[in-house]
């Protein structure tokens, strides 16, 4: 079917490939004109601007987003006047699940649908089959379910109910996934310390192969390690985008107690800092009370 | 080859049905006679006695034990004044590492070869194919490496170095194990609370084609949705083996930070009381200093 793609990022790129390669006819268009470039000479048709785009499709028209989450109020404040009652935005980014419900809600103003969809399975997923869940109104879902199948690895996308519900769906994936990378990081933390000379590649190898751990995400730490041994070349300061947070926060107005994920995040955040102000503090006070030594900054 | 299995429980017995399906001689022995009537059921000689058991081997001798770590010490005590220098013993159970190097010493004072050997992938892994983690004397692993491959999983087993070595690993393994566990169960305590709902046997199982956190452990949980939906039929009670524990302890000894570790430990010995001092304390603390009600025990 038609699709128009709006980003294409790592993602979206890569997303619009399998779309081609699937058969579908993408138009496609993004702020960098390179990356439409690239993409129309793999068989899109490019689209110079948004209303270019719009017009290449046939109504219902399906629009689909791939853009880093905080532009997407900004595209579809110039998408929703060029768009018509029946056709249906898919988003397909890492959204806050309220921000798609809103969303959902402003589009619903004017007939069109919005489809909120968590993607996972990282960049290798976008072009070779995905992970989704997918929210928002059944109507909408019926008609796109196609593009979604045939991006998805087998059985890798589920309907998950109303508006924001495949946003949820995926921050939730995104908090459990902190946790998991956390206890594997962990794992291997107390090996590098530990009194045994282990090959960590050959570990990582071996616990994928019929132990309770094996993973996708031990499969890329055995990688990680067959590339570099010790990670010798990278620091240990894990970034995050906002979905570890969103997760915790979630949990904080449902008091619900995830203190795993937290502490995952949290953990991050101590990753980010050369030094912390509450060591300052607490070695501080070790000082006052019983004369311990400090360390004294250079 | 020949190997004499001591210990016939969940692991023991499927591991000896895999021994023999496999083409290997068994001899066994439990104190459990029924387990023992079981495998000689599928081709195994029974013994009545580790007397027996030892007997029936040829030297140098290899020997399997597959028992609770608490008996180990028992069983070796009875074992060793059976066997000769240059035989081998096997424990793949799940030992403190400190104790296979304090074991594999006073082997060692017999010429008795002791490999230990971590096991992974659970009763299902015992009977088609587990992950084996093992350390001890090179030269008594290049004797019985055959039925590690012959019952593992393809390239499931791994020769980790000098005693301890195989059960250190294993320790770490289920370290992981208990934080992405916790991790996964933290994830569905906020989809259980939020406004939406999802069928969680479908999200585990869509979390398990093509995303980040697809794993075995997410197809247990689809397994165990599939059974219970809302898992009603039990308890939020974890307990646990002890595997946990001696990797906070050893973290601790190694001064590795592993908080989340740690917090999957905690947040299980949390679950296994109803009501907590520490809450009575904080409760009593807020009623002194603010008159917050508490809540009366009945």
């Amino acid at each position: 079917m038609k699709v128009g793609l709006i980003g294409l990022g790592k993602m979206g790129l890569n997303l619009g490939l399998q779309l081609l390669e699937r058969g579908h006819e993408v138009t496609a268009f993004d702020v960098n004109a390179d990356a439409v470039r690239e993409i129309s000479g793999a068989g899109a048709t490019g689209a110079n601007s948004l209303a270019e785009l719009v017009q290449s499709l046939d109504t219902p028209r399906v629009v689909w987003l791939m853009v880093p989450h905080e532009h997407v109020d900004g595209v579809l404040e110039d998408l929703t006047p060029l768009l018509a009652a029946g056709d249906i935005v898919v988003e397909a980014g890492n959204s806050h699940y309220k921000d798609s419900i809103r969303r959902a809600a402003q589009m619903e103003e004017h007939g069109i649908f919005y489809l909120d969809a968590g993607t996972s399975g990282g960049i290798s997923g976008a072009r070779h089959g995905a992970c989704y869940m997918v929210g928002g109104d059944p109507r909408a879902w019926s008609q796109v379910e196609r593009l979604f199948r045939d991006t998805a690895v087998e059985n890798g996308y589920l309907y998950t109910g109303k508006s924001g519900s495949g946003h949820f769906l995926k921050m939730i994936h995104n908090g459990i996934e902190y946790g998991m990378m956390a206890a594997i990081g962990e794992g291997f933390e107390v090996l590098a310390k530990s009194e045994f000379d282990y090959d960590f590649a050959k570990v990582a190898g071996v616990w994928n192969h019929g132990s309770v751990i094996r993973s996708w995400l031990m499969e890329l730490t055995e990688q990680a390690f067959a590339q570099d041994a010790r990670l010798d070349e990278i620091r240990g300061i894990m970034h995050s985008s906002g979905e570890g947070k969103w997760t915790l926060e979630t949990a904080l107005d449902l008091q619900a107690a995830t203190p795993v994920i937290a502490m995952s995040l949290l953990m991050r955040y101590r990753s980010l800092e050369a030094d912390t102000f509450s060591g300052k503090v607490v070695a501080a006070l070790r000082n006052q009370f019983g004369g311990h030594a400090v360390e004294k900054n250079e």
